[in-house]
Order: C-alpha cells, then sequence, then structure tokens
C-alpha cells in the first residue's frame, strides 16, 4: 500500500472513528494556546547559565535581504534547514548568568515591542524562579531594539530595578550621537530615536566598557564589530570551562553559520561583520569551545564544527541538570 | 594573546573580582535544582501535538554495546556530536496528541523506576495543563520498561485512571508468555517479570491491536518488528500534516540515524531491526516527513535527510505555537 492511498485510508476512517468516539468522549483538554517554557539550563563550571526565550519574529525575505546573496540561495539554505520559503523565523534568546554570587543578564529581549509573537523573556524568567528586581547587572551586546527594548516597558518604566547596565562604549558613542541621527533615516533613523528612548533618562546608571576587559565575574567583553559599530561578543569562564556567547556576530544560524560571508542588510558594516564572523566561528570551532547565538533556535547553544571553507553548527542536546 | 593565557589572565582576574563585589553582592537567587520544564507543542493539522520529556539515562558503553561496531567506533560517533566517550545518554521523549476531542499519550516515560535522572513526565505533563485522569488513550509502542512504566506508580497504583491501554498484539504476545518467561535470563528475564507487574492485574482494561489498523482517530499503527518482536511505530495525520513516530526503530539519533546498520544489543533482532529501521528512515526521507524519535534529544521531532548510505536528522528549530 502506498504512503498516499494509506493516508487517504486514514482520513476516512477516521472521519467515520471521530463520529463513533466523539459521542463517548470526556470532555477533553483544551488546545493550548501558548508554547511551553523556554527556560533551559546549562552548568559552566561552578556557574548556572539559563537561556531565556523571547520568541520569534517571522521576517519576509526580499530580494535585497543578502546583499551577495540572492534570494533563491537563500531559499535553499532554508529549505536544507526545513524552514518554508521567503521567511526567516528570527528567534530571540537571552542568556541569564547565576555566578552563585551575581545574577547577570545577557540584553534583554523585544519586551513585546516589536511583533505579537514575541516577548516572553520575563514570563521565562519567572519560570526559572528570578524576579526583574534580583538581576545585578545587565550586559548589553549592542543597541538594537531585540537586545535592548527589553530595559524598558512600553510606558517607560524600568524593568531590572536594582541592575547596572553595562554597554559597549562603542555603541553609546555611535547611536547617542545627534549628528549620526540627523545623518540617519529609515530603520535605522528609528533605531537611533528607540535608543533614546530607552537611555536618555537613565544614563547615570549606564556603564560604559570598552571591550576586552572583564565586565562582569569572570564575563570578558570581545570587540565584534561590523554588526553594528560597538558591537560585543563575551566569554563566560568558570573553572575550566568557558562559553563564547557570539550575540549578533553569528545571527541565523540556518544561514549565517553555513554561509558565513553572506552580508545581510542588519550589518551595518558587511565586510566587516564577515571578518569578525569568520575570526569568531573559527576561534569556536577551532578550541570546540560552547557557543551562545542570541538568534540560534532556542535553546540557542552548541558547538561550531568546520565544513569545508564554511561551518556547521552542532546544537547542545538537552539533558536534565 | 592565546586563548590559553587569555582565560588564564580571566580566571585571576575573576577571582580578584569576586572578592570586591561579593561584599557588595544583593542575595542573590540560589542556583536551581532541576532543568526547566521539558513541554514543547506544536500543529499537527488540527492536532495539538506535546512532547513531554521524562530525563535522560546515561549508560556505560561497553565493549559488546553494539553488536557489529567497535566502542572507538561508538566514542567517535559520541564525539561526533560533542557527547562525552564511553557514556550513552539516553533521553527519553513521549507525546500527547490532543486531537480537540481526544487526549491520546503515545507511552508513559519511566515513573522514575529506572534511573533518578528521568520521571519527569507528570510533572511536564503538570505544566502542560493536564492531569493524568484526563488521557482517553494510552498507546504503547513496546514492552521495554521505559515505555511502559509510568502506567503504574512503584506501589502498582494505576495513573491514567480513565484511560484505554492499547498495546501491540505482538508484544502481548510474546512478553506474557510463560514459557518465553521461563527461557529468558539476565535483564530480559526482569523485562519480563515488569510486563506482569504492569499488566497481569489490568488485563481486563487492555485492548490489543494489530498493527497496520487505525488505533485511535488518526493514529495508523506501523509493525516495526525487530527492536522487540511486536514493537510498533505510528503515524499521526491530521488534515494533510503527517507525523511518523519511529519509536525505537531509530533510537539514539548520533549513533543509530547515521549508522542504521550498527545493531544495539536493545535490538533483540538485530538484523530485523536493521530492515526495519532502513525501511522507516527511506520512507522519512523520501517523503521529508516530520518524525518523532523516543530517544532522540528533547523535544525529538525532526526531519530525516539522506548522507550517502546513511541519514542525518535535522532537528526542529524551536517556535512559538
Amino acid at each position: 500500500m502506498s504512503g498516499l492511498s494509506r493516508r487517504d485510508l486514514l482520513r476516512n476512517s477516521a472521519a467515520a472513528a471521530t463520529l463513533a468516539w466523539g459521542a463517548a468522549a470526556r470532555a477533553s483538554a483544551p488546545v493550548a494556546k501558548t508554547q511551553g517554557p523556554g527556560v533551559y539550563r546549562l552548568k559552566l563550571g561552578t556557574y548556572q547559565i539559563t537561556a531565556l526565550y523571547d520568541g520569534l519574529w517571522p521576517i519576509p525575505i526580499n530580494d535585497d535581504f543578502i546583499r551577495n546573496a540572492s534570494r533563491a540561495q537563500v531559499n535553499k539554505a532554508l529549505e536544507t534547514d526545513f524552514l518554508a520559503p521567503n521567511i526567516l523565523p528570527i528567534s530571540f534568546t537571552a542568556l541569564l548568568v547565576n555566578t552563585g554570587k551575581k545574577l547577570i543578564l545577557i540584553d534583554t529581549g523585544t519586551a513585546g515591542q516589536i511583533t505579537d509573537s514575541a516577548g516572553t523573556l520575563l514570563a521565562n524568567l519567572a519560570v526559572a524562579g528570578v524576579s526583574p528586581k534580583q538581576i545585578d547587572t545587565v550586559l548589553i551586546s549592542h543597541f538594537h531594539p531585540d537586545h535592548i527594548n527589553g530595559i524598558k516597558t512600553k510606558d517607560g518604566t524600568k524593568v531590572f530595578t536594582n541592575a547596572e547596565i553595562q554597554v559597549p562604549e562603542g555603541e553609546w558613542a555611535f547611536w547617542m550621537d545627534d549628528s549620526n541621527l540627523r545623518a540617519a533615516s529609515g530603520t535605522v533613523h528609528k533605531y537611533f530615536l528607540n535608543t533614546r528612548r530607552i537611555f536618555r533618562d537613565i544614563a547615570k546608571d549606564v556603564r560604559r566598557f570598552s571591550p576586552g576587559g572583564e565586565v562582569a565575574p569572570g564575563i570578558m567583553s570581545l570587540p565584534a564589530y561590523g554588526h553594528t559599530p560597538g558591537h560585543c561578543a563575551f566569554m563566560i569562564s568558570s573553572g575550566s570551562d568557558n562559553m563564547l556567547v557570539l550575540s549578533d556576530s553569528v545571527r541565523d544560524p540556518s544561514l549565517f553559520v553555513r554561509h558565513p560571508d553572506w552580508q545581510p542588510t542588519f550589518d551595518m558594516d558587511g565586510p566587516t561583520a564577515v571578518d569578525t564572523r569568520r575570526h569568531l566561528l573559527d576561534r569556536a570551532a577551532n578550541d570546540r569551545l560552547l557557543v551562545h547565538g542570541y538568534h540560534f533556535p532556542f535553546p540557542a547553544s552548541g558547538h561550531i564544527i568546520k565544513a569545508g571553507r564554511d561551518f556547521e553548527l552542532v546544537s547542545v542536546q538537552w539533558t536534565p541538570l
């Protein structure tokens, strides 16, 4: 029997059976309206790292989405991972680091201010048993809205009321500069305005760091320019364990791990972003580093292996603690 | 600066910083003792499928673990997925199918009766908002303890009090036969005794099915012999969507998707299990079917692609509903 005829048979008999069994059915559970919690913990030395899912933003792919790849090439890459064509499912996963003494949140999610299908970070933080006021430090990789919007609610209230906010000096210098704002247009202009909405009235609480040094216990900031002018990655180290937090230097793995030379319009300086991406992917592969990518599919951690001139992501396999 | 010297530097400065910052630290969140919930939903036609994580059993790999592969070959396969050598992390994920009218649970987990690091199925069912008494049908793929133990608590109480339990006729015939019990030894002998513990006093509530027909609305049982004599897979169909539930025909993907010819001692009839495995993997790859594997890493679903003579698993990418 072919698969098709089996399915046809099944559909017909299912319809009949539903009639018969439906009458006797108990009150069934309603179909759930939301995904299960997105909270995944892993041990890094004596630290506990918790991946917190914020959701997903499906964006249409137009012909200009990648400066140096066609829509057909992008669709082929999506198909390889059994993803629908013409839509990029942009996933958001932030990291909570518990050093045992300090709680550090790396990037803050969309706060539901970008798309209805994202904004679950605080709900997942609650599932993880942590309230926003317990966060000691908020570390920001760069000033795109999906990374900084969680700092405030839509009405401007600070969310992490006791946290010191640390941001890359290069991001502050670029985005808070009024001549840059005046020179900007379109989406980027909106990003400038959003940066002011988030930071202007809390500037005194924001600590700016130059990348290359320690920004929190066991967390080193790394310059990773190109995606934005001051974009940073981080290295979390505890004992002999290390995790490379790629931030947006390597975005959606279906596209940019397999095709690190592709330059999405998201990357403000395409060639520099490619250099940074290749440098960090090479380092991750050579040192067999555990990596986290903000736009990797939840739980957004894994390892990088070389595949010819390019790379593959080997996602972590879910385990209990 | 090399990665190593950077890390050494970081460790030293981290130690100093922890002393300095520790004094000012607020009461931090205790390090969590358990993994986040393992509940993942996906839409299949009008059905809602929920993957429920039961945990993981790390078993030592001895030289006889695979009849036709050496321990070195197994370790190489584990290393490819960044897993530790000499230990197989056996993951357990059951499926809940909500047809809108009926709740069907496919396999029932370990009930914490096999290892301390598994037994979270009921906790995750509760996170999913479903109580055991709401389950209408329990479908069993085969009679190994990690699939049937959840039917009862350790003290013999039925868990799914309102459910009809459906089991493959071939499994019942084999495992409930007393001459087979008498001929068995070692672990298999224990499996025979366990089968009696679970089923003997509830035999009247158990419906036995011959594979190849519909066992619940939209769910077809498929003969998938070899792992055990009556082992079954299932096809769940709703609208034009289908999910092939591989059960144990294809176990841990790091080993048996990439090496379908390998014959683990778990497979009672090795050559038949290989035929079944190749048949189902071929079908999944050819028809681009969504598949679920009971021992795949949570959320345990994905697609199969051909890789030379063998196969690869492309896991689903986590999305909101």
